[in-house]
């Protein structure tokens, strides 16, 4: 893996390759976005180490091609850089729905070796200033190989994500896009619509959801700060399993609605011990902070 | 207010003793838990200047006294100690749901003034290690007097809360719990349910689920650690907003449900564009920490 050429270079493009400039730095990379501004900004920024006019340009040549664009743009992404793509590169991606990209990048570049991954990493913010180098650090990358893709190209896009500080898991498409509907789509779902709620509640004013946000309130507020276009394109591009996990939700709310109309207080007690337990699970195994409150600045 | 009393010595009444000795220094307080070893925690740390053996004890000669246990255990300990309240002293708590706990004070010292509080501040820990005497700083703090209460009393509570750091505003008790309904209770309800719907499914293991939780799931599993007896009793006690606030949230994620399942993008779009401003104004109003991702230290 000698050159990578990254197409988007919002929060994961510019990610990527300042991780790269900083933890794999004999790899050469190239850029693009078709945002003439973004494009400005990842100079500025040193996001990568040529910031090219085109898709076609910047993939010139590259080994690797990773898609760092909203899942619903990946098709159209493709289509414009298919020409120049030296033969033998590996395209990739860093979308949150695989199946749905799986077929997009398919369709787009026949014949070519295509596969999709998802590192599993990000923050509420986006944009060229969002990205930093230690974004995949101890973050899990999830591959999608096709059947029938090279085990050479899959280990060296393994190695090349380990080479940025991540750990690499291999699955299929269907299952990472039901995996990541329970861990990231519905809770982002949720977010998004209990923040809606609020802000459209006659009887509470918009003022006092705010003032009063550190009730709890205010965690849901940073997801659903998230990139709105990302996550419009993940909920259609991933509809089934999405729809699945909300339903499975949706009962155990209502059980749960039942249990405090009914005043049936071991029901939530049961629960509430339960979930305790996850959390110190997400935190022995390193993928949250430990310190309360997620170590904001609140308590300095 | 020359002596406070603090009965319950968790997160928040431990936090309370902390933050007037870092605070308000001349204050004199005293503490009870009626779990031994808490007292005994509680002495280690000093988060009161006396733990005392019985809540008797510890509010004989108080100005003020805090309880600082879970809302349906209010009625019982202010019983305990109604025989050796100083006539004049303050009762207040730090209650999450206030209807309730006014009438359960006002059933267990009849004649007494009695100020609900709650200060909207906490972290997913609890009991004696948690505490710490920044919490309450920049926080508000709601205040639900009775009718008829001294001016003169409620004064001299809100000044005690701003000197601990705290914003101080006043409200009635049935308006409070709605809207802590929708900043906090309903957000919690969501992150205990999603918790464990995802610890549920057959289709994805637990493994799985903390594996790739920095997806979003993460942010949850802290709310969802938070003291299970704490928020069994705020949601008994609360029951008519939760159920309100509830079913708002319900409509709202059924049509959103329905936006998916028909590939309405612009739905979409259009809510996660309106939710983007709100996380804004939670940071413009100094309600949480305007660092991605809280500041957490996997970013360091």
């Amino acid at each position: 893996m000698k050159t990578v050429a990254i197409i988007g270079l919002g929060l994961l493009g510019g990610s990527v390759g300042l991780a790269i400039k900083e933890r794999a730095g004999t790899i050469v990379t190239t850029g693009y976005d078709r945002d003439a501004e973004v494009r400005d900004r990842a100079t500025e920024r040193g996001l990568v180490g040529t910031v090219c006019e085109t898709a076609a340009q910047a993939v010139d040549g590259a080994d690797l091609v990773i898609l760092c664009v909203p899942v619903g743009a990946m098709e159209a992404a493709a289509g414009e850089l298919a020409p120049q793509l030296k033969p033998g590169a590996i395209i990739s991606d860093v979308g949150s729905s695989k199946e749905s990209v799986a077929q997009a990048l398919a369709r787009a570049l026949p014949g070519h070796t295509i596969i999709p991954a998802h590192p599993v990493a990000g923050t509420e913010q986006s944009g060229p200033e969002a990205g930093f180098a230690s974004l995949f650090v101890n973050r899990w990358c999830i591959l999608t190989p096709p059947e029938g893709v090279e085990k050479e190209a899959v280990k060296a896009l393994s190695d090349f994500w380990a080479s940025l500080g991540a750990r690499v898991e291999i699955m299929d498409a269907s299952h990472h896009d039901l995996v990541l509907a329970v861990t990231s789509h519905i809770p982002h779902l949720i977010a998004y619509t209990i923040v809606g709620t609020a802000s459209d509640l006659e009887e509470v004013t918009r003022s006092e959801v705010i003032k009063y946000s550190a009730g709890g309130f205010r965690d849901f507020t940073r997801i659903a700060a998230s990139d709105p276009v990302m996550w419009r394109d993940v909920f259609l591009n991933n509809k089934g399993a999405v729809l699945e996990v909300l339903g499975r939700f949706t009962e155990d709310l209502t059980a749960l609605q039942r249990a405090i109309r009914s005043g049936d207080g071991d029901t939530l007690h049961d629960l509430f011990t339960r979930t305790r337990a996850i959390r110190r699970e997400v935190i022995d195994q390193g993928q949250d902070d430990e310190r309360p409150d997620f170590g904001r600045k609140d308590h300095s």
